[in-house]
């Protein structure tokens, strides 16, 4: 669907983008597998993630699908989330190694709804994202 | 609406469950006012928690509301969210102090609704989200 | 909040808005409470709003608070639904008469949420809506 | 995937919840394509369906998605949506033949996740449909 030369400038642009996103580096998150509208997101499950209930918190989840979906969604150029919502399918647990895979399911004008499905190093899935990208010019900020 | 005893027992409750929330505490974040059904974090945006754009990632908005919404549901009893959806309002910055006020909308058997504002300093509203919990005996965990 | 002129003026665009509104219309949907960021919508539950489990189907619970939604999104000037999502509470059936109360959390720009509420004749929720508005200009429609 | 028999009785038990489903008939909707999981539902856009904004009401494009992902999950038993949310792409308008196309993205015990996308005859995006299942069971009804 691409050609080598735009998967190059799609790999400077991630680059950029995570050597500035302090949120995602400072919680130990690797990006892989970026491609038009996808990206893909890991994290291991650290003891400071864990709630009251001895699970991950859920917005640790969160995050981590967020940032998939950002990466995904800024293939497209600047985006920003307008909207987002998870569904907790199964708790994850510290030392598992989460990842998060999202996909673009639709993108009109400025705005692309894109899908995160975050599973278990054994395939299970711990929940599902869903986030609408909105182009940044839109909002003033 | 509450009789002193039954403040002090969600009081223990509460600091019961902080004390355990390693996610909360290693993030600085705060709790106020639980009352039954009701909880506010607060936060301080910190320069690890900034994105590519320069403004918080929206994983720490998230975060920060769903520990609100945790703790307001949990003096209710044990619960675990089931789905939550957050809308990105304005963008939150380094040095935003956020407040995240939990309040419960409705609470039918085992289920209920509730809605978290999250705001700046100034009143500005940051983000809002709306989570449904589930009371934890339902699903196996 | 508000001086008589500008209710009248908000009287004459939910009439016209009701008027030209045949969706509404062909249901019984009946429009009362129209203020600034308000609504409320009423609707009689016939055999025909009926699912296979007797219970009626979500998508015309949905339907209504939608109603409320677009009436109270539409005293801030012509606005469209982007996004919506509902938590169905507890069911309705055949006969029962039911109501439906937006009120608007938040506007900013162009965009505002709005949260309806939907109650049964004894004041029970059937189901908590809450919608986001875009201005109509934003989007060539 | 399936063999024939079995492709029978999920034949069977959609041909009786349509029987029973008088607000799904009312409207026209048609059902096809059911499979475990999945099915497709299959609405023309009549005059009554339009809004003020001479576009169909939102609530009929839910009420379309939603009659998809019920036939769906009930090829796995009797379910009930707990939950959903819906993106609206681009409008549609009176005539247009629309097809919402559900179909089952994880199923962990008594709960799945359904996505429903919702196209005009061109193939167009119009919305696209997430909800939640729930076992019917589960809540006394």
């Amino acid at each position: 669907m691409d050609a080598g030369d735009s998967h190059e400038e799609e790999q400077r642009a991630v680059d950029a983008m995570y050597a500035d996103d302090l949120a995602s580096r400072s919680l130990g998150i690797v990006i892989e597998d970026v491609a038009p509208g996808q990206a893909t997101a890991r994290m291991r499950v650290t003891a400071a993630m864990v709630n009251g209930h001895a699970i991950v918190h859920g917005g640790y989840i969160f995050l981590l699908a967020d940032t998939a979906f950002a990466f995904a969604c800024n293939t497209r150029g600047p985006h920003v989330a307008g909207w987002a919502e998870i569904v907790f399918i199964q708790p994850a647990r510290e030392g598992d190694e989460l990842a998060a895979q999202a996909s673009e399911r639709v993108l009109v004008g400025g705005s692309g709804v894109y899908d995160v499905t975050v599973r278990r190093q054994g395939g299970e899935v711990v929940a599902e994202f869903r986030g609408q990208s909105r182009r940044l010019r839109e909002r003033a900020e």
